[in-house]
């Protein structure tokens, strides 16, 4: 895989921020290369523009709102929520052409959605379900971590967890990883795995709030689904193995939001929770240390990837050599190049 | 506009250093993505040589002098002050090739002027004129900033002070130019705006010294010249407005130096001065503070701008709004652009 | 010269690492624009892979050693010293295609030496000899410099000692370097220089030690050999100035070992020893102080002329002016250029 060029479909939705990260402040980021400011009207309403203005490219997002209009820093010039440039403090007349494209947003839940391509697609695609997110009864905690590689090394990653043995043997110890295959179901542009495991240990980062003691053996199912480029939602439901309980599944989920910047570099932010336990301040301290230091191993390693992909003289003559294990991710590809096969055909 | 690509005249003058800068000791700098080293001669003539060795290009600045010849600090090859090899210390014989391109200087009041393009139209090419910075009755200062964008960035934000509202609201506080249009006058390959203003408050960096009272009102003329992609020279001419003296002028100008290192990053030299009023150190400090905080401001948007400029996958197809505003701006790229065409007959 | 594209033959020995480096830890290094990682097996001996994983490319130095075999960090894929795949945790099956590439390897001395071509070749290409390295009555030290330019920028420097009176004049004090010429000889593929010198004063680095008064005048040959474009090897033989000792030649000899990183980067390893005097504390301390400065003058004007290569916008349509003192270095490019020519032919 050559991560060089643009692999990113347009049409997708995007997480561009948390929610509490828009503000009346404007908020200038990149994203599938490409300059946006975020900010919120004054009732509250998220509002994503170009952030380039169209008289002399400054970033709007160094600018400043005036009610619901964003104003260029450079010369003044001001554009509605729409885009429309509604002031040119030098003249009355505005050319038609001084206007800023803008992106279809959503707020849902934590996240705001961004969508980069065809508005009219925008419309008739609805957003990634989260619903642990804001369900009853859920602790859910998350996290951004800027990565510098391809998005798609992430979702692979995320494809695959007989990584958990190796990369995370001194961190998650998720056991059951190694031996046997998953489950792989593929349909409507999305592929999905599962797989049962029987008394396994359970890890700590599941099983210590509810007084299930560390390493006690449970049953439990692992899953996880390639839901867009965008996004991958996995859980861990698990057999309650005290005595008497056996007829609750307690269930951990966690989603792996990929937000490219570039070809190189990603928006990470990720969510997970549990509808067990309770997250005490300990807790939640404890669960951020052992996820960070999970996650910055995957960084770590991806990063390293992406560098040998970006330096090594014979990248573009070398395959790679695929497993069982990588039927997930393989077909996660197929799916990113359909996607970016249809948009090719796009009127630009 | 695409500012990766040079952009730059090789016939023209260009600032390459302030006269003090220039000593025994050698000062090696890029113009034009070529590097130049400078020097004094024993009698305090300016000499400029491509800074590269025809030995083995190693830069010359590293070297020394000896009497008036440089002498590279790799080999020990002498070139004297019209680039002829005078010694190579281990043989007698010195090869016609073993020579330096010279560089056309200039010394005029504070500034060395280079030309990196044809010697013969050096000869018959005028230095830009700074009068006041060498007039009687004059105070100036000046200073210099590197900023990491295209030359005619900076060119192009002196060609429209409609930004003084904006980006300069608190900084400069010289009004009267939101509304209505300057004049404008295309002559001899430059191109001049002129605004007359009517009872505007003075701003602080033209009237204070004076006894004139902060924000008291006076008419008074803003002008400008894009003298050359080099130059651009600006000035207030302010009618005083205390009883009884209506007669007088109070002048200030101040010149923009920009010569570009290469097609992002450009030396940037700054001089001006007031006919009136008196510096203290006071004044001074408090003039250089004022002034250093207003270039700052457009250092770091048309940083932001080359920023976008370079990143943006789309800028190749992108257009640019332009106003009323930017007819001198306009005209400046038509003259820049007349010049380069002209160039590319130039036998190379 | 342009230096910007690989300018380096697969086929040559170049050196890796010194010994000591490699160790049951995994060291990871680049060479020739490759990724390689070097450890030692159980019994002692030294393997250089591909660095780079054939299932997702991650870097196997990442990862730790099992037995004999090296274990990727990410998803535990395992392979034994010939890059044969001998474990995939997740499945039995191991696909032929699961392999990484090897290099020849050889340790010799303190050095570990590798080939990064053809592997039949590295089998009948003897080793670079440096004798004095492991000969009985020499006194040793060695050292390490990443150098940011082309390897035959140093390479060049080391065949041409006229520079000795001008970058070294206060270091190595090397006199005799200026006048007249060497005999140049040419031979198997490769290019050595000798001369001879007439009563010039012993440098510090060559004489001290032995009782021979700094500054003490002497007859010696300096001489070098440009053994491949991975080797220089050169020596001072001096002919010993105490009364009644000039039958004894005193020995100083040195090698400089140039290994590409890519086209701008080098490992470059020296080595020096005398047959002579005695390395003690204090003596060792000085000649330390003495080659890293000496050696950083180098890598300080090689890196300046680096970048002119790399920034100068004329720099492919420049010549270089040779002179006499160039004759090695011309010969060292010709025989380069003939192994280049001769690669090219070559299978990729």
């Amino acid at each position: 895989m050559s991560a060089m060029k643009p692999n990113y479909p347009e049409n997708s939705w995007w997480v561009a921020a948390v929610g509490e990260e828009v503000t009346r402040t404007p908020l200038g980021r990149w994203f599938l290369d490409r300059p946006v400011v975020l900010y919120r009207t004054e009732a509250g309403e998220v509002v994503a523009l170009e952030d380039r203005c169209p008289h002399r490219w400054a970033p709007l997002s160094r600018g400043c709102l005036v009610g619901d209009d964003i104003m260029c820093p450079y010369h003044g010039f001001r554009f509605d929520a729409t885009g429309t440039c509604t002031k040119i403090p030098t003249q009355q007349t505005i050319p038609a052409m001084a206007r800023v494209k803008t992106h279809a947003v959503r707020e849902d839940g934590p996240f705001v959605w961004i969508w980069m391509g065809d508005p009219a697609r925008a419309q008739v695609t609805p957003l990634p379900e989260l619903p642990f997110l804001s369900g009853p009864g859920w602790n859910t905690m998350r996290g951004y971590m800027p990565v510098k590689a391809n998005y798609m090394l992430i979702q692979e990653n995320v494809l695959d967890l007989t990584h958990f043995g190796f990369l995370h043997a001194d961190t998650l110890e998720q056991k059951g990883w190694e031996g046997g295959d998953s489950e792989v179901t593929v349909a409507d542009g999305t592929v999905g795995y599962r797989k049962q495991m029987r008394q396994e240990p359970v890890a700590s980062f599941l099983g210590i709030p509810d007084g299930i003691g560390y390493g006690q053996k449970a049953d439990r199912v692992d899953w996880g689904h390639f839901v867009s480029p965008a996004v991958h939602h996995a859980g861990v439901d698990i057999v309650d193995p005290r005595p008497g309980r056996e007829a609750r599944t307690l269930r951990f989920q966690i989603t792996h939001l990929t937000t490219p910047e570039s070809p190189g570099r990603t928006h990470y932010w990720y969510a997970l929770g549990h509808d067990y336990g309770e997250y005490t301040p300990e807790r939640c301290a404890e669960l951020t240390d052992l996820i960070v230091a999970t996650f910055t191993q995957d960084k770590d390693v991806l990063e390293a990837v992406q560098d040998v992909i970006e330096r090594d003289a014979r990248h573009a003559d070398s395959v790679e050599v695929s497993v069982t294990a990588d039927r997930p991710a393989l077909q996660a590809r197929r799916i990113l190049r359909a996607m970016l096969e249809s948009e090719q055909g796009r009127t630009p």
